[in-house]
């Protein structure tokens, strides 16, 4: 049977079209049936990745993909993607060591944390990386020190731009400082590459990338008039998934891209990606169990659904119900009502879902599995290591 | 050197006082000099767990104390209350089998997870658990089912008690349905204990407990009006641990619930409490190190601090930054200034403190240390498994 994703209250939710889902689905689904894995556990199809990276290659013709380890560390997808040639964006010494172990060349890895021990930059050099992101002094010095000729990007921080999940003020430094780092870097022996920024995970608006393309073509024209020549441009990550709130098709982002970067750089500079949603939301799908359905009250019309899934064995990013994930029911396609979603545990904040009002069958009942779509991202790698005692979501290939 | 509990800006701090925390404080401090773990980690003394529960024993004479193990479950810290005589509050079958393995005996477990697998509540009986915590019609059908003649608390809903970290209406049921629900217990042959609530973790307002007390006190007046005799009254936890916010001493509470009880029930009922931040989280010390001190642009006053710990590795309870944990900087005493405090991840989200204004010294620079205190509590155990590769938050204990 077709999934039927359940419709919310509170935020537009069209049904994906059965082109694009049915295939990751009906095998995810086939895998299901045949293994029944215990649940939860999150079900990826490799295919889809194939398909999203290879959908992003031709949108970004000639641009630099570094796939997020961060959105999905499995081995298997790190090795896909190994395969498929694509570039990796690790956080730490040890993403960069699961890119090794899964064949990617030292030379295919980007340390793009801005925040860095010197001994951890030390760990990357030795491993043969070359190519860091920094945000400031201290940073650049210790890469400097630690990396020597190494090849930098320098991130900028950028005002609201509207994602779903923003950045704030983290990351990045103002362009002037921004400048400054990169023309110190010239002198520190490294390799300054770029400008790189980031518009915030499941960007829906893809005008959002403009402003910063401006500030970066504005940097870049800067040094070089002071003679510091800079050929590439990263414009991060932000891509989004398919969630309840509907995106925009590839094309758009990539059109008001391309056309930003023409407009804001007289020389066109190299691009480069660090998609992680965009490759593997769309092929994960988290399958869960309902534990209990129970009201509040005699009077209480609404339900409360309890799931053996919640923030934290999996859904991390339903925190504040920023990401309003499709859900599905197999076998249970009756009458809806509005309910309350819960996870399993005794912590008063593993709450899925009380605000937006999800909508499930009337006759759904402890042991129903109620799927998650489009749960390949920030899923599993958010996982606590066993609170409550409920163990990390495992992930399925196939 | 004493530590010194950094100030914050925008809420009071008053310094513990050195005779209440110079002790564990000591005995952490010299552990960490002689072995030199790695960081970040959580040291935990335990003879400051002990200490906390001869007070709470002593407060609550004749009370049976559940320990919340969600709060720490490191075997020391539960092999130490097995020790102690302490009872224990599980959450799920693998706390279950950690309490057994690390010697208490099956009556002294009480699952008090209302969401329970019908299997998961099979399970417990297996292992002799005979204790369960409802708040529905399907829950409790299932623990007469599956645990025959068990003990059954139902816990009841209370309005927004202004705990730092409410529960919300995740948990337990109208007045009514709980009367409901165990009259129905001892139709199935259960044992209806009494009635349990929670007012929030991290509860500052000893009066909070009143108005729960005075609906249980009815529930269990109209019960036995029916033939059916509650003995027990279960206060949950929400007893706080010493943060930024000072918090009014144990007696208060003691005297406020003991108080209400009195007045609000005819027969004296069996006291249950399930502490677990109360219990541990003086007891630990989470240190970190400074991997960065940058600034956003060269104008700015506020120094952003990156640690080496933050959301994602132990620091979890900083959501919404509820939890002001006490800071120390050992080492580093002179002029301070306002920070950012962020953890390691590239994670937007995985700040600590922006709108809480902490200082911290100006001398302050990578490889120096900032100690957490208090942290014994809901730390490693929301610990990811390893969010950007970035290990979970090991625990030692002295």
């Amino acid at each position: 049977m077709a999934p039927q994703p359940t419709e919310t209250v509170d935020t537009a939710t069209p049904p994906p079209t059965a082109v694009e889902l049915t295939g990751a689905i009906a095998r995810i689904r086939e895998y299901l049936e045949r293994c029944k894995p215990a649940t939860p556990c999150l079900v990826v199809d490799l295919a889809t990745i194939r398909e999203r990276y290879e959908e992003l290659s031709q949108a970004f013709a000639g641009a630099k993909l570094y796939y997020a380890v961060k959105a999905n560390p499995a081995r298997e997808v790190v090795r896909l993607l190994v395969e498929l040639g694509a570039h990796f964006d690790v956080a730490s010494p040890p993403e960069i060591d699961l890119c090794l172990a899964e064949g990617a060349r030292p030379e295919q890895i980007s340390y793009g944390n801005t925040i860095k021990k010197r001994a951890d930059i030390g760990y990357a050099y030795q491993r043969g990386v070359r190519l860091f992101t920094t945000d400031s002094d201290a940073d650049l010095e210790a890469i400097a020190e630690a990396a020597p000729g190494s090849t930098v990007f320098c991130r900028i921080v950028l005002a609201d731009t509207g994602s779903l999940t923003p950045f704030g003020h983290k990351f990045g430094c103002a362009p002037d400082m921004a400048t400054q780092l990169l023309a110190k870097a010239a002198e520190l022996g490294l390799t300054p590459a770029g400008v790189s920024f980031h518009v915030g995970s499941q960007q829906l608006d893809p005008r959002a990338w403009d402003a910063a393309i401006e500030q970066a073509g504005e940097i870049t024209a800067k040094l070089a008039a002071e003679g510091v020549e800079l050929t590439m441009l990263n414009i991060g990550g932000g891509l989004p998934g398919r969630y309840s709130r509907p995106a925009p098709p590839l094309a758009d982002f990539a059109a008001a891209i391309t056309a930003s970067v023409t407009k804001h750089f007289a020389a066109q500079p190299r691009l480069v990606l660090e998609p992680g949603r965009f490759l593997v939301s769309d092929a994960g799908l988290l399958r869960s169990e309902v534990v209990l359905v129970s009201r509040k009250s005699t009077v209480d019309d609404k339900r409360w659904v309890y799931l053996d899934v919640g923030r934290y064995n999996g859904l991390a990013e339903t925190e504040n119900e920023y990401i309003t994930y499709l859900l599905s029911t197999p076998g249970r396609d009756g009458e809806t009502g509005p309910v309350c979603l819960a996870g399993p545990t005794c912590d008063g904040d593993d709450v899925l879902y009380q605000h937006n009002v999800y909508r499930l069958p009337m006759e759904l009942r402890a042991g129903d599995h109620v799927d998650f779509l489009n749960t390949g991202a920030y899923t599993a790698s958010y996982s606590s290591i066993a609170f409550n005692g409920f163990a990390p979501l495992p992930t399925h290939c196939v």
